[in-house]
């Protein structure tokens, strides 16, 4: 909680921030900070956070750059998750992936997704309460499918688009560890816990400063873009519900469980 | 055949190169060289290739860079085949997404995949020979699924990872057409027709010069990451059987039918 994160621009358009191994808040507002102000004067500008930890909700960071003029993508490595394509041992995280674009008239379009099927919290779920999972969630220790709940938290998850999803998780893995300095996911501790050395992951972030690369009218085509998919009945634009929830907890205020709301005030002090 | 590409170094990071129309490779190879040469002077750069045509390969040209020592990512966009999550019409192309990363002392890897789940070359074989094919290839025009392989082609093609791909493919068209100023694939006429106007698709290419970005130890970590793929059975690296094909026919030639031989000699006189 102590750790200070450091930026140095090692070149013109490329930024590396060592976060300390604290939390990867700090590193990253660092980093967005800095890719603002960088990618104005070449571009297109990468800020690569090594000695990192949880990024929290990686859509939220490229929303921030998105809500200040810089079209983002963000790869992130996680913790080790997923076997590469016909193995059994995990290599990959589940590796979020995520991208915003500046909109004329409307808040950022946002997309942001793991490349794991499903989270394994719903895997977690589905143990503790001795229920099933659904074939092609996850596999078990010895890379077989597997609907057995239990079974399926002793092996790996399975990436989502199967065999081309699990590429993309190797991609993640070399832009947020390999080109960031930081481990791999098979190198890196539990997020949840205390034991052993930090986790050590990494996070690539890329920004283009979308007045000086695309011009003016990237936010007519946008908007076109965006019209074509929401004059489609039953579409809707990825994070409409995100966009949503977060205009009514900001008016009716946020529910959060009692015994939650102790633990906090308990931390808190 | 005989448009020239014609590249603008807009920002200090940023090249566009307009393909006049003609050919991407020419305008591609011009974008590759000048990559090259400009993230050796920023660490990253982009070139945004618009108003260009069918990239053959993607991967191809992500690791001709990587084999120069640049990490690159290549965002093409094709014209439209798969439809956002919960319509029928299609928005979206199959929207290839490419990555190369030198080795040390093996040929790049390289990952290459296109956002739908099977090339709707599949499903035409399948509606040549009059066979079903599997659910969750495809959708009817009416955006229902459908194993009926001529209702697919009047239909669109389902992404990789289903919702997830079908917002990854999102993304692909704002990177390769909203900042390159080309045509989204809804405006983009077939690549195999010389009806109406030129496809104008767009390309966006993104290099890293690893030396001066990551750094000299690189090569080692990219060396361990795949070492932890190799060693488990079953399990081979992406582009394992292109590199194996390659070496065979530098060996012992290409075996081309006949026909598509003579039509070949038919078409260079």
């Amino acid at each position: 909680g102590h750790a200070t994160p450091v930026l140095e621009r090692v070149m013109p358009a490329f930024l590396k921030v060592d976060a300390g191994n604290g939390f990867a808040f700090p590193a990253l507002d660092l980093a967005c900070d800095a890719l603002v102000e960088t990618c104005a004067e070449t571009g297109i500008a990468a800020a690569a956070v090594t000695r990192s930890h949880h990024c929290g909700q990686a859509g939220r960071h490229v929303e921030k750059l998105a809500e200040r003029g810089v079209l983002a993508l963000m790869f992130a490595n996680t913790p080790q998750a997923m076997a590469p394509w016909g193995g059994s041992k995990a290599v990959f995280g589940t590796n979020p992936i995520a991208f915003a674009a500046p909109m004329d008239s409307a808040p950022p379009l946002v997309v942001d997704l793991s490349l794991s099927k499903v989270a394994r919290g719903k895997v977690m779920a589905a143990a503790g309460k001795g229920e099933a999972i659904p074939e092609g969630w996850a596999l078990d220790a010895e890379g077989q499918p597997t609907t057995d709940a239990t079974a399926a938290l002793g092996g790996t998850m399975v990436a989502m688009g199967d065999a081309k999803g699990t590429a993309l998780a190797l991609v993640v893995e070399v832009l947020a560890a390999g080109l960031t300095g930081a481990c791999f996911a098979f190198e890196a501790s539990s997020f949840f816990s205390a034991e052993g050395a930090p986790p050590g992951v990494g996070q690539l972030i890329i920004g283009f400063d979308v007045a000086k690369t695309a011009g003016n009218g990237f936010g007519d085509r946008m908007g076109l873009l965006c019209a074509a998919m929401e004059d489609q009945p039953g579409v809707r634009l990825p994070g409409a519900r995100r966009l949503a929830l977060r205009r009514q907890a900001a008016e009716s205020g946020l529910q959060v469980d009692v015994a939650i709301w102790r633990a906090i005030l308990d931390l808190t002090g």
